[in-house]
Parts: C-alpha cells; sequence; structure tokens
C-alpha cells in the first residue's frame, strides 16, 4: 500500500477511539452519558438542516466537516466540562499537544487542513465557526431540555453559567438563541438551573 | 417558536436515538460493540479524508450527508447484521415504515430532501452512492481487522460472504477495494473467515 493510502488509513482507525471520550450530556431518555463520536454525528445534521438560521451566509460542507473533527484532540486531552473552570486554565496546553500528534497521522497537506479547520473553530471568527459554536451549545442544551435538566441540576450549575456559554450562540444565529434564551428561562422557572 | 423550527428540532431530537442502535461491529481494542451515530460519523470523516480514490468525481458534501443519514431509518427498523440471511428478507419493509415515520418529522421540503438522498444511497447507482457504500464496507473492515477479525469469527462468516459485500466497494474505490482484497486474504489466511 502506498505511503500516503496508510496514512490516511492510520488516521482512520486512530480517531475511532473519540468514541471512547464521553462528555457529561446524557442521551434523551435519560439515557447513559453521550460521547464525542455521537455528538460531533449529531451537530453536524443539525447544522446542515438548522443551516437556514444562521446569521450569515455558510459554507456548509465546511461546517459540517468543522463540527465531524472539532472535538478529535480530546481522544488525548480529554473531555473539559463548559463549566469546569479549573480544568479549563489547561485546556489548550492539551488540546494543542493532542492536535500535534493525532493531525500528523495524516499526510502533511491533510493534516495542514484539518489543523487550520479546527484552528477556525476554535478561534469564534468567522460565518462557519460561528455557526458551528452555536451547534456545539444547541445540541446538548436540546438533549439536557429533554431530560428535565438533569445535567444541569447535577452539577449545581449556575444562571451566570450557561448565559456566559450560551449568550455566544447568538454570534451564528439569533433565530436559535431566541429558542436556547426560552429553553434557559424555562429551566431556571423549574429550579433546573440556579438563578 | 415558528411551526418549521419547532420541526426541525424535533426531528433532531428524534434521531438522537440512533446512538442506541447498536452494530454487530466492535471498537478498535478489542471494545464494546459500535452504534449507528458512531459509524455514521465516521464514515463521513473518512469519506472525506478518501475522496481522491473514489473511482469517479463526487459532490463530497453529498457523500458526506449521506453517510451521516443513511442508518436514521434503523432507529425503527433495527441494525440487520450484513450476514444475515433471515433478516435481510425483511429489511426493506421495515426500512421503508421507518423513513416515512421519522422523515415525517421534518418540514415537507427537508422530509423530501433526506428521503430522496436515503433511496439514493440504497440504490447504489450514482457516483456519490457508490462512494459512500465503499466508507459503509471499508469502515467496519478496518476496525474488525484491527481486532484480529473477531466479529468474523463469532459470527462463522465464511469468504464468500465476506466478498459477495466487499466485491461491491470497487463500484466506489478500486484502489480502496485493493486494501479490502488485502485484509480479505490475510484473514482467510489466518482463520479468521472460513474459506
Amino acid at each position: 500500500m502506498e505511503d500516503r493510502l496508510k496514512k490516511q488509513l492510520d488516521f482512520a482507525l486512530e480517531i475511532d477511539k473519540e468514541k471512547n471520550i464521553f462528555r457529561q450530556t446524557h442521551l434523551s431518555g435519560n439515557g447513559r452519558n453521550e460521547n464525542d463520536a455521537e455528538h460531533a454525528w449529531h451537530m453536524a445534521i443539525m447544522a446542515y438542516l438548522l443551516r437556514e438560521h444562521s446569521n450569515q451566509q455558510v459554507d456548509i460542507g465546511k461546517v459540517m466537516l468543522m463540527c465531524l473533527i472539532h472535538d478529535i484532540v480530546e481522544i488525548d486531552a480529554g473531555d473539559t466540562y463548559a463549566y469546569d473552570a479549573e480544568n479549563l486554565k489547561t485546556q489548550k496546553a492539551r488540546e494543542d499537544a493532542a492536535k500535534e500528534r493525532i493531525f500528523s497521522l495524516l499526510p502533511e497537506d491533510q493534516k495542514n487542513e484539518l489543523i487550520a479547520l479546527f484552528d477556525e473553530f476554535e478561534a469564534y471568527e468567522t460565518a462557519e465557526s460561528k455557526f458551528a459554536h452555536s451547534m456545539d451549545n444547541l445540541q446538548p442544551l436540546i438533549l439536557n431540555n429533554s431530560n428535565g435538566g438533569n445535567d444541569w441540576r447535577e452539577h449545581g450549575v449556575t444562571a451566570a453559567q450557561v448565559r456566559g456559554r450560551q449568550d455566544k450562540t447568538k454570534l451564528g444565529s439569533e433565530k436559535l438563541f431566541e429558542v436556547v434564551d426560552d429553553i434557559i428561562k424555562e429551566n431556571i422557572r423549574k429550579g433546573n438551573i440556579k438563578e
């Protein structure tokens, strides 16, 4: 087998490990914890179906690919819960090391392409990045909301914490932020999110 | 919330159930059974990275979306193992009913779009469908091969059965079929696939 194809297949096998990286979010129906691969799959489909609600025109293929690969670094760096202040401090260093190791399995051009896409997602500047982040925020919110806000209650999450994260959802979609805002208000009212 | 957006979000929540549909394939590292959402995520990324090996030029965004949604019907119809002759007989009827119920949650235009894409995948005629099927075949093969062919051994799968399925991989990619063929031959030699 030629070297280029071997590298592509080695990378394909390596990212299988993302299915073992579990998040704090639980599946609907009060299911088990969700893993990163499932989360990414869900985000990519949602991005496609909800793209009309993006504030700006987006290259939807790019958004989908961004969604699919944005958590690959967590194979080494682990999942960092959105409201875990301590782990958030070291997140960037852990993810940078992971990014270099894992994407280096690919041929050089594809390594560079996926790192650029990952960096674009992280930088939160382009229309595609903003909309992908809206999916990253909306997807766990609808699962958690469907489970009566159990994930927020379990972690004693406050309205300020949820708003700190979800306010950025509006950078990608004002329309979807309205939905998010309604869900947050309802869960504060029900006591699932602390005031 | 307007009706169109509500339908889109209802569908988004419904497809969460695909994460509970488990396949016969095991994750690398002799892990647990893989589920459909993880399989679809993996296929979509592989399609993107391996697209240069497609026999024909493909619209890669379309291939990726096809990969992401091709197993949604299994939420109702369940996974049908590729070598389970009995269940294969009823697969189409079960999947047709599922397709109608699940995609009907979407706004009409998106329902029609996703059903057309699903049908295109199933019909195995377009370049995109053929390449997506190559991923559907290659992805579990590399996992199974990495696990010493345990899935084939467990089910007593024969070379004729594997070839019956994998021969179609070459319709999408002659190049990737060479890899598949080498893996099959090696696993026959090792006794993991019965002659």
